[in-house]
């Protein structure tokens, strides 16, 4: 009886972990509850008595890489200068990092949130949005011009343009070679990184120049 | 055999209807190709023979609600003042009006482009950014201050942020339950056309922050 907390915890940490080796060999989107249990060795019955679900596997994946993601972002906005395009540029670059996170993010509303339990949901949505909060008081002092409002807006803009823009970014293999092929279609290719900097950067720009500078700091 | 394009197209009508009542019940990742073929009263195998998928089904409804869209933003952007606040106000607005298309434009890349051939594919690209670039000129006209290609990225990061957003601001009702029921969670609810509105606003600010007016028409 006494190890079993502890057994159990490893159990959900192997769980996760052959989770994760699978979504780094294709879409989160195409990785089914039986595939994860297979990976793990255990029957999908027994699989679920750790996770309720696929989604709640996911859910738990989704916010240790948003925690990866605050925390390397928190590091990086530290030092240098603190303009517009600098904040763009690595927010924009911290997510192209992590094309698990953006992959996930991108699956969170539509999938993931759709099949657990509302305790689950409720878990999940307090700790993601702890998050937002913290990195968005991280930008308002990075940049003291921005009020803390839209310092946090810059960072739920990013992971709203990320789930709409993650998809658009990375079709199926089929379509990425039409588009290399057929000249009319090369405006369709788009690229996540440098779309989503210019995106984040004029939003920046614009929350700006509609603040009346109270002189913060 | 003279009749026989002719009652193609009929059928095809009469599938894309009985899909699109089904949309006006419940989202379309929740609609199968067993469904649609239950709804409009034929074997799944002989629907097949007027649609590749049901993705392909869906792809067609959302050419057609791009379309409808594309007519009621021009025509009502037309009049009136042409400030940033004005633009967006009425991209937010005609996309609110317009559930079905948020719905589609939020399962575009995901999932209905992924499950057709390429030549679909290619038929739907080359539409679809042709009617992005149209309205691209409408809002270059409109706006004069705003140069062509961040008139166009304005109309492409609408649907961007809209992929994105609809799905967040469009939980299950059991997560909608909770987040009326939790203060701690007020936060977490999302109004999809304000929300729309303020990103859009900022963005056209931001773009014509960056731009050096050279004094277009």
């Amino acid at each position: 009886m006494a190890r079993r907390p502890e057994h159990k915890e490893e159990r959900r940490e192997a769980i996760l972990a052959a989770a994760r080796e699978l979504a780094g060999e294709r879409p989160v989107r195409e990785i089914s509850l039986g595939d994860i249990a297979r990976r793990v060795g255990l029957a999908k019955s027994n699989l679920l008595r750790y996770f309720e679900s696929r989604e709640d596997v996911f859910l738990r994946m989704l916010l240790r890489e948003w925690e990866s993601w605050r925390i390397s972002l928190t590091e990086r906005l530290r030092p240098g200068g603190a303009t517009a395009d600098n904040v763009a540029t690595t927010i924009a670059r911290t997510l192209a990092e992590r094309p698990l996170f953006c992959d996930l993010i991108s699956e969170m509303s539509a999938v993931l949130e759709r099949n657990v339990s509302v305790a689950a949901v409720q878990a999940f949505k307090s700790q993601s949005l702890d998050k937002v909060d913290d990195l968005g008081a991280v930008v308002a002092e990075r940049m003291p011009d921005l009020d803390g409002p839209h310092a946090r807006e810059t960072i739920a803009a990013a992971l709203i343009i990320t789930a709409g823009l993650w998809p658009i970014a990375n079709p199926a293999p089929h379509v990425t070679a039409m588009y290399a092929e057929d000249p009319a279609l090369t405006r369709a290719h788009v690229d996540f990184e440098s779309r989503l900097q210019q995106l984040l950067s004029a939003l920046i720009k614009g929350f700006l120049s509609t603040e009346t500078r109270i002189g913060s700091h």
